[in-house]
């Protein structure tokens, strides 16, 4: 079984590779991997580049200790190219630009019986309940990779995972061509979620509390507004006295949430995007009132991947802008601490450099 | 014009008729009622029974007012027969059995123009915003009226507005024959829900505080659970591991709207059925971990009316069961005082009983 492994790729086993572990107390440790050739069904990557999400910051802060094996490899927003292949597997090749589709499901719940494996009740996200991709070589199984177009740059291919959450969000809300959409919250998320709903032929407006977000909003040609104005009455003149089709919660803060469904008309939808820890006061009476509909929207199905993937390499996703930095691995530690300290948007951890 | 309306029906400006009014104060006056022929378009209906419903007991509390013209002849789950009918109304004739659909819709809103009328921005809800049922002779637009099977009980009739809420909020969360839902509340809107839902094909669970009302609720052959129990496990263990495919929340309890969504399977769906006059705490995090999807549900389409009707009268719901009472108009603070003290189900008014 070895041997056909150092057929496929002789060097894989030979060079030494760096990790960025999440090591509790908010630590980031690079260090020396393991490095195994990859299983049966499993192919190799050769991780170029590695985004760090809002989730890699809850893992940091100790919030999903429950789930994470620590010390942990984590990551999950990533490019890369094929390295080896493991036995059994088809239809790749050394060198292939591929992402992961970072999703393992059991195939046998309720909910993947009902055809909803994506959020299957026992459902394995890979980067969080097992290894990710902060790693110079990254084994996963091959029906998760997702094959990347030539012309894409490794580095906009990064963001294939999180657009891939954009698209599954605007998909869920039915977002049809002329529709209204608000988008609360002007983070990386929130802007993905904008431009997806723009090219899908929706007119999008941003609320974003923090100024340097909004500018950079504006900058992208969507309407940015600040929270602190009358957000409400702006909406409704917008929208002829309707209210808006679709509103998406990212922001993740209880005042939003109580807010959004004034936003949106009768028979509108609201979409929650952020993850919020705790209970929210919700205006139900409003809910009620207008026959609101208030969707959850968790990770993505394999067509938003696929979507996400041609969004970017026709270059509708600003990922230029959303990329506000591209650093070694081993400055993993200060580009958590940049994020935390919101000095950025999205930053690239590249994986490669460093590695001998 | 007045003519051609003492044609239609002889005896309908000279007889004396009496009303129910709300006089605030918590206080239901009976008193005579300025008798006026139809105007034109309108259909004028000898009313035989009429429905309290909790609106109505939030009315006669004062939580209306801003919305109730005192003193207001209130009340909208009726049932009755065409007295008189005005110019250039077709299609109805003296004597006929009725009910009447108490919503109109300005036809304008943006809500109107996108096919919602039902939720018109605008919307008049006829025995709140406008004068209702608890009269002897109540005049309505003519298309507001719904025919009546001839084999249908005039009390049982009194239960179509009720039992049409009922349909939409089914009809909303798309329960399909075969699902499984659950019904937290067992007042009378659960228990039409619960029957609608059985008749459609599904299994329910209602969940109900009080006990008398849980003994009614199993008396009907429905599953009643106490809520002190450990009602999640129970949907778990029924539902083979997956959740309810939709919960109806008719309580009104903030209670229960937090622990509604723990026993909706993923992708399940939560409707909104009760008034919740303070925003609720919700659990956005289940929300979004298991895609869940809650709709505000709100008053009916005449489809709905028209499936009620034949629920009725096809004997698929337990209209005796769930009316307590009939007592005459005379008696209608007292009915309203039982209602208030939880002593009753349904207590319909015979508003023919006492006019001369």
């Amino acid at each position: 079984m070895l041997l056909s492994k150092r057929l496929c790729s002789p060097d894989s086993e030979e060079e030494p590779v760096l990790a960025a572990r999440y090591a509790g107390d908010s630590t980031m440790i690079v260090s020396e991997a393991e490095q195994r050739p990859p299983g049966p069904g499993q192919v190799q990557i050769a991780v170029a580049y590695n985004g760090i999400c809002g989730t890699d910051l809850h893992i940091l802060h100790g919030h999903m200790d429950a789930r994470v094996d620590v010390p942990a490899v984590i990551g999950h927003e990533m490019s890369g190219k094929v390295a080896a292949v493991g036995d059994g597997v088809e239809g790749w090749n050394v060198g292939d630009p591929v992402t992961v589709m970072p999703l393992a499901w059991d195939g046998t719940c309720p909910a993947c019986r009902a055809g909803d494996r994506h959020v299957c009740q026992n459902l394995d996200f890979i980067g969080i309940d097992s290894p990710g991709a902060l790693q110079g070589r990254w084994n996963v199984a091959a029906e998760l990779l997702v094959p990347l177009p030539p012309t894409l740059d490794l580095r906009h291919a990064a963001l294939v995972e999180p657009t891939a959450v954009a698209v599954h969000d605007v998909r869920r809300a039915d977002l049809a061509a002329g529709d209204k959409a608000v988008v609360i919250g002007g983070g990386p998320i929130g802007v993905l979620i904008a431009s997806v709903a723009r090219s899908f032929g929706a007119e999008v407006a941003v609320i974003e509390l923090d100024r340097k977000r909004r500018d950079a909003v504006a900058e992208l040609g969507f309407t940015a507004l600040d929270p602190r104005e009358d957000t409400v009455a702006w909406v409704e003149q917008w929208s002829g006295g309707a209210g808006a089709d679709v509103v998406f919660e990212v922001s993740g803060a209880a005042a939003a949430v109580l807010g959004a469904v004034d936003y949106a008309k009768v028979r509108g939808t609201l979409v929650v995007v952020a993850i919020h820890p705790e209970p929210r006061p919700v205006n139900l009476q409003r809910v009620f009132w207008r026959e609101l509909r208030i969707l959850g929207a968790r990770v993505y199905e394999r067509r938003d991947f696929d979507t996400a993937v041609a969004l970017l390499d026709a270059g509708e996703i600003p990922a230029d802008a959303l990329i506000t930095e591209v650093v070694p691995l081993a400055e993993t530690q200060a580009a958590f601490d940049a994020l935390i300290a919101g000095d950025a948007m999205k930053i690239l951890i590249d994986v490669q450099a460093g590695q001998d």
